[in-house]
C-alpha cells in the first residue's frame, strides 16, 4: 500500500510539472542546416535535459528577415498544446540595446527571443499574458562567457530548455516587463464600401501562392458565394503591380490549371494563387509590409 | 504484491498496445521547410499524444510529384519497425473526389494519404493487408471546420497520430475499402533474349546517380562477374538519349573519376552512376515513367 | 516492500546503463534530404530501440568534402552530452580500403564514421581516447548481405544505434587499433612577429563570414581593444585574393551596413565578416586547406 502511495505521488508530481510546461522546444532561426549551429543548440538542450523534445519550426527564415520570423510564429504556435516552449533567433542587433526575452501568451505558449518585433504578430493575434526579460547572470551556459556572438546557444535555447524541462519557473526567467513588446508597424487589414484592403503577409513560398491578412471575418462582409468573381490589386510600396479577376474557389480544382482563384487558406485568411502555378514567380510578387492589396466583387 | 500485479497489468497492457501500433509518425510532403505547415502538423501529433516520435521522411518531392511521392514510400518504409504510421501529402487534387486513405501493407506499417496514386509502387512491393478511408465525422481536428484547404493538418496527421498513439484502432479510421488502389501506369523491368528492359524510377539526386526498376534478379539473367561490361540506353518518350557503356561493379572506387559504371544500389536495383560525378546532369536525364533504360551485356 | 526494491533495482540499471551511453544519436551525411537515405537510417535505429533519441548534424554537407564533415563534427559535438554516438557518413571511398570505426574522444563522445580524414579535427581538439575498427561480421544489419553500397545504413547507423542504446558495449564494436586517426594535411594557426597566420576552416555560409583556425589565444597576442583596426590578407593557394581592414569589433553592429568586421566566433575563432553582408560572395572566398590569411595590426 505504501509503495503504491509513494508512486501515486511521484506520478501526480510528474504530471503536475507537465502541466505547466510541456518538455516540448520548437526552435525557429535563420541560420539554415548546412552547419552546425542548430545542432550545437539541441545539444545544449540535451544537456539540460533528455526529457526534453525538440522539434523545429523552420530554419530558412531569410536572414535578418524579422518580419517572416514573426509572422511564422502566428502561423504556427496554436496548433502547439500549451507550455510549448518556442524559441527565435532572429537577430541583425545581436549585441545591441534590444532585450533578450520571455513572453508568455494568453493561449499558453512560451516564446524566448529577442525582442526587435519577432513577436509583432504573435503579441497582437493571442495577447501577452507577460513578458520577462532573461536574467543573463543565471541563465546563461556556463563557460561560454569569452563567446559573444551566440545568444541562441548560450542564452535563448538554454533558458528555453530549462523552462521546458521545469528546471526553472517562468518567473526565475527574470524581472517582469510591462505587457509590451516592440512591434512592427504594419497596414492592417480594412473593409470599407464594399473595398478590403490589407497586406501580403507571406507567400506560401513552396507553391507561390500570395496569403493577405484579410481574414474570414471581413472576406465575409463581401457576401461572397462560391464562383462569385473578385477584382483585386496588387500595390509594392502603394505603386500598382497586378491587376485581375479570379473567381472565390473552395479548391484548386475548381480553376483551369495556370488560372487564378481567390481561396481561404489555412489560417483562413484572403489568399491568391494559380491552380498548378506560381503566382509570385509569374507576376513577381513579394511579402512584407511593402507589400498591400485591394479587393472587391467584381 | 497487489501493487506489483497492478503494476505487471499496466505494463502488459502498454506493451499490448505497443505491439499494435509502435508511436511512430514519419511524415512526407510536397511542402518544404521554409513555413511552418510542417511544424503546425507536428504540433497537432503531440497535441493528440505527447508520447509520439515524430521523424521525417523528406518535405522536399517536388511539387505535386505523386510518382516520386509513390517511390520515396517504397524506398523506405521496410526500414521502418511494424506499425509505424506514415503520412504522405501530395495532393494536388485537394478538395477533389480523391479518397483519404489507411492502407495497411502486409508487413505491417501504416500509410495516411489522398489515394491518388501515392501507394502505387507500396501497394505493388509490399501488398495491401487491407485499406481504409478516413471517416471525417470523427477523424478530423475540431475547430478546424471553416479551414478547407490543409488536411494534412487536419485531418491525415491527426489521424496518423491518433492510429499511431492508439488512440483509435485501425477499424475506427473508417470503413474497409476493397484491397485496390489507385495505380500509375508504368513500364515494368522485362528481361528478353539478353536485354533488360526498365524504367528509370528516380535519379539518386544528391549525386546524379540513375536508379532503374531493375531488381537483383533480373540482373542475375545476364550471369555477369564483376568487371563485365554492359551496353546500356537511355530513352526519353521512346527516343535515344544516350548510348555508352560501363562495367558492371561492386564499388564507385573501380572506375576512374568521371567514368561510368553499372551496379547494384542499395534497394539492389541496376543502377548508373560516374565515380565522383553527377550522370544526370552531364548527360540530362530525368526520372518516371517517360524515361526508360534498355541493357545488354557487350 | 519487495516491491518498491525491486523498482530501485530496475531504476539503477536504467540509469546505470544511461551514464554509459545516453540513448542520443546524431547523424551527419551528404546525403541530402531530398529522398528517403536518412530516413532508412532512422528508421533501422528505432528498429535497434524505439528509446532512442536520434538528431541530424546536417545532412548537406558538399558532396564527398571530407574537409567540411571533419570541421563540422568539430564545431558541434563538445555541446552534446557525453555518451552522444555522432555518425558521420561522408565516403567517397565507400568500398575500398578505408576502415570503418568507432573513436571514443576524450572527452567522452563517440564517432562512428569511414576513418577517412573525417576525425581530423576533432582528433586534434579533443584527442582520442580509444579507436575501434567494427567488426562487421556482428555489426551489420542482417538481410542486408546482398546489399553492396549502403554502409550507412547498414553498418555504420545500426552500429551506432546499438552502441547508444547500449545493446552492445564500445568494446563489442571489434577489435582497439592504435589510437591514431587519418588526418588531413593543414596549416595550422601560428603567430610571428606581430603577425598571425592561419587556415579559413569554414565559411559561416548562412551569412557569408569568414572563420579561421586562429584563436583568440592566439589573437590575444595581438593586445587587441575593441576598435583597433586590424590589415589581413586572403590567398588563395599561395596567391593573394583579397586585402583590407576591419575594426576588431564585438557586435555587428558596431560598423556601418555593408562594412567590414572582426570578430571572435562563436568557437572564439578569429573571423571577418560584412555587417548585413555576404563577405565570403562578394569578394569570392572560399574555405579549406588552400585558403590562408595573414593578419596583423594596422
Amino acid at each position: 500500500m505504501k509503495t503504491a502511495t509513494y508512486l501515486a505521488i511521484v506520478l501526480l508530481l510528474t504530471f503536475a510539472r507537465a502541466s505547466a510546461q510541456n518538455n516540448i522546444v520548437v526552435l525557429q532561426t535563420d541560420f539554415g542546416l548546412k552547419d552546425g549551429a542548430v545542432s550545437a543548440m539541441k545539444g545544449v538542450a540535451m544537456g539540460v535535459s533528455p526529457g526534453l523534445k525538440i522539434f523545429d519550426l523552420t530554419h530558412e527564415i531569410p536572414n535578418y528577415n524579422i518580419w517572416e520570423a514573426s509572422y511564422r510564429l502566428f502561423q504556427t504556435i496554436s496548433y502547439w498544446p500549451k507550455g510549448t516552449v518556442f524559441v527565435s533567433v532572429v537577430d541583425p542587433g545581436v549585441g545591441t540595446s534590444r532585450k533578450s526575452v520571455v513572453m508568455k501568451t494568453k493561449t499558453g505558449q512560451f516564446i524566448v527571443t529577442p525582442d526587435n518585433g519577432t513577436l509583432t504578430h504573435v503579441a497582437e493575434a493571442f495577447g501577452v499574458a507577460e513578458i520577462r526579460e532573461i536574467d543573463e547572470a543565471v541563465n546563461r551556459r556556463k563557460a561560454s562567457g569569452k563567446s559573444y556572438t551566440f545568444h541562441g546557444r548560450d542564452v535563448y535555447v538554454y533558458t528555453a530548455a530549462r523552462l521546458a524541462a521545469g528546471v526553472i519557473t517562468y518567473q526565475q526567467v527574470g524581472k517582469a516587463l510591462p505587457n509590451k513588446v516592440v512591434a512592427m508597424p504594419y497596414q492592417h487589414a480594412t473593409y470599407t464600401d464594399g473595398v478590403l484592403k490589407g497586406t501580403i503577409d507571406v507567400l506560401d513560398v513552396q507553391y507561390g501562392n500570395i496569403w493577405t491578412d484579410i481574414n474570414d471575418d471581413l472576406v465575409a462582409k463581401l457576401n461572397l458565394k462560391y464562383g462569385d468573381v473578385l477584382h483585386f490589386k496588387i500595390f509594392n510600396k502603394g505603386l500598382p503591380v497586378y491587376e485581375g479577376d479570379a473567381p472565390y474557389s473552395k479548391t484548386f480544382g475548381d480553376v483551369p490549371e495556370g488560372k487564378p482563384l481567390a481561396y481561404l487558406n489555412s489560417l483562413l485568411q484572403l489568399s491568391f494563387a494559380l491552380n498548378m502555378g506560381s503566382f509570385a514567380d509569374i507576376y513577381k510578387i513579394g511579402s512584407g509590409s511593402d507589400w498591400s492589396v485591394e479587393v472587391g466583387k467584381r
